[in-house]
């Protein structure tokens, strides 16, 4: 197996989070699948951005068993291991402690669809799961954050195509995409669009979500058989 | 018919609009008019702003037929196009999701005139048009967003010279002037004078809107016969 | 008389507006007076920063008479004059639209003194003027701005040298100092000071103004003959 | 005794406060202290920090006598030395105004701990002291501060090597770590944990803090015998 082209993916795509502002110091990782052997790369645990290379980045089976590198796996590999195994469409995922996106997760709400801007990326309200339970915490707690994601979009009856991001109460987003570049990208986007629906109902507390004819509009016109945004 | 300076100008506005922290990513578009031929230059759809070039702005006649270019143009062309056949001053049009005009136009507000910043480029609130219908939603949507566009200020009875700038309800700002240039201006001074309204609202939620008099005197102290703002 | 050295002072000065965050476009404007023969230097009227020189700069006698310069000063020259006029100490003077201060300015409120960065530079709550009258803004409106801020310095009995910043009310401030220098550099501490009182009164609608004892302790720690701030 | 290492150290820590955005003009200040001798390092007051050497560091003893060094210390250099005194476990002492943090400070308010940002680096709410008593401003305000943080500390029952930062009532932070790097860090960690706890509870006024078996959980991945974030 050779994932080289994909950890170089992986360390590019963990460099621009800083880039985008989505990041401060080591506060965050991406990881992504390699679609042959099912096989994640995943960011070390801590290291600075600054001088973190490819070789740093670690492969890991769905188990999380290293497969290739000799850096501890970032210390959230858990969360994204579940992630993989529920949602097969998922190809990169990311973890932030962007500013806006965690204020929403430290208020345990939801961000609803307010605007086009949301609308072009995801159908319907961002889900914020529910707090995690002491045993879930006290126990394998990354794992157990998760599943607690998993068994919400289930629950909910929620796609993870067209809803490509969660906030996790009191801790922050996990954003996904079919890569790894998709995924920071939705990660960049969430953040605006966290920021936008804040300063909307500090303007205007009582505006409902926009209508859903509306919303389908915009995330169909970009996603999906019938886009017709960008060039063909 | 030699378009390709109207092209390299309609280029060079449309890179200002991330450098001015206007547009984040492809999500804005600036056209201009033609005033010989009535032809409209106007971005094309989705292409990332790094790589685009002068050659990839697509020309049109007034009802949206290709003129030159092999681009797709952006997908917002008929509501430019709207713009243009209904006010005839108008020499360019943008669009963008800036945060704070967004944000009106999400908690579907109009934007008061609260202070002499405001008043040195709007004549008045800046409106905000109201929420489509289903139908103009299903139906031909970026058409049906100018004419709602344009329904709002003839019923209104605003002056597009005066007001060079409207907010499309749960969407974002459109703005204009007499060329190119000027229209990423006023977008420019409509993003901050969006951000320093809600604010102050936020600090003193009972302010009324500023007296027309010093409206006026800003307004006319820039625009018309009797301005004296600037070097002769 | 050879102005030359103080044109080049206040062309700095109108320079760092800009770079320190507080101008937009051509939003701004510093004047400087010569303590020699009391003339005053200021910007002109709606140059772009970006190609002024000094040799732009106008020099007025304190009637606002051109002595020297080819350009007309800028517009709000007639409000510099008055507050020249009225506090001999000043020796430059600064107006800008910035972001924080023209909030207030707008809102119609005064910034009270919250804490010892305020404490600092502001001995007491930064004071915002009444709203114009009619007859006045349609006079000489640019004079009549200035008279209405000194009768407000004089009616409270507020010491310009202690407190070298005031609010036009739905407009912004005017800041001063004894050189156009350290008139920048307070409008610069307005401009956090003004966010950061945002903030708290956010944070805190009920929180008084500081122990007075307290905002005497730092305004006198950096201010007259006890000072101990700083190399001596 | 040679502190040249550490008077670089210092130095170079000071000039992290303007990079990392947590002071504007000369408004902070960084100590460290020198494990062998006890003496500690602080910056010179008032200095420009584009001009600061390493030479312009103030070497003191525990009681602030001046040790080596030509330039007067920080004004605030009592607070760091009753810090020192107080808590044996500290190697490096930083006070900022930096935004957030201060409007915390001068609402006079804790930062609750909301979320696993915090809980990464302050096991509960970051304190508040409270407003200093006329007698303590009038007479060793400096010292009175240092001495009002250290029996906050200890009536509250809080260990300083597990709450690393401190607000001052109407005034900002101080706040600490094994030594000075570590210190920034801290600082430049509460900065955006003031943000983001200010912007939740903007958001959602009734929010609980965080489950304490949460706070525990974060706090301890990351230090003390049990932590597994980053490389070992």
């Amino acid at each position: 197996m050779n994932w080289q082209a994909l950890k170089q993916q992986v360390l590019h795509a963990n460099l621009e989070l800083p880039r985008l502002g989505l990041v401060s110091f080591t506060w965050g990782n991406v990881s992504a699948r390699d679609a042959a052997s099912g096989a994640i790369v995943i960011k070390p645990s801590g290291l600075p951005y600054e001088t973190m290379g490819a070789d740093d980045m670690v492969v890991v089976d769905p188990d999380g068993r290293v497969l290739e590198g000799t850096r501890k796996p970032s210390s959230d590999l858990a969360t994204h291991l579940e992630l993989y195994r529920a949602f097969p469409a998922l190809g990169g995922v990311v973890h932030t402690h962007s500013n806006w996106a965690t204020v929403w997760a430290q208020a345990c709400r939801e961000i609803p669809a307010l605007g086009t801007t949301h609308a072009d990326y995801f159908r319907g309200a961002i889900p914020c799961t529910a707090v995690l339970g002491e045993a879930q915490i006290r126990g394998a707690y990354e794992k157990e954050t998760g599943l607690a994601i998993v068994q919400h979009f289930r629950q909910a009856g929620i796609d993870p195509v067209q809803m490509p991001a969660v906030l996790v109460a009191n801790h922050g987003p996990f954003v996904w995409g079919p890569d790894a570049e998709a995924a920071v990208h939705n990660a960049a986007v969430l953040e605006l669009t966290a920021q936008m629906a804040f300063l909307t109902l500090q303007l205007n507390a009582q505006i409902p979500a926009m209508p859903a004819h509306l919303l389908d509009k915009h995330f169909l016109r970009k996603h999906g058989p019938g886009a017709y945004y960008g060039q063909s």
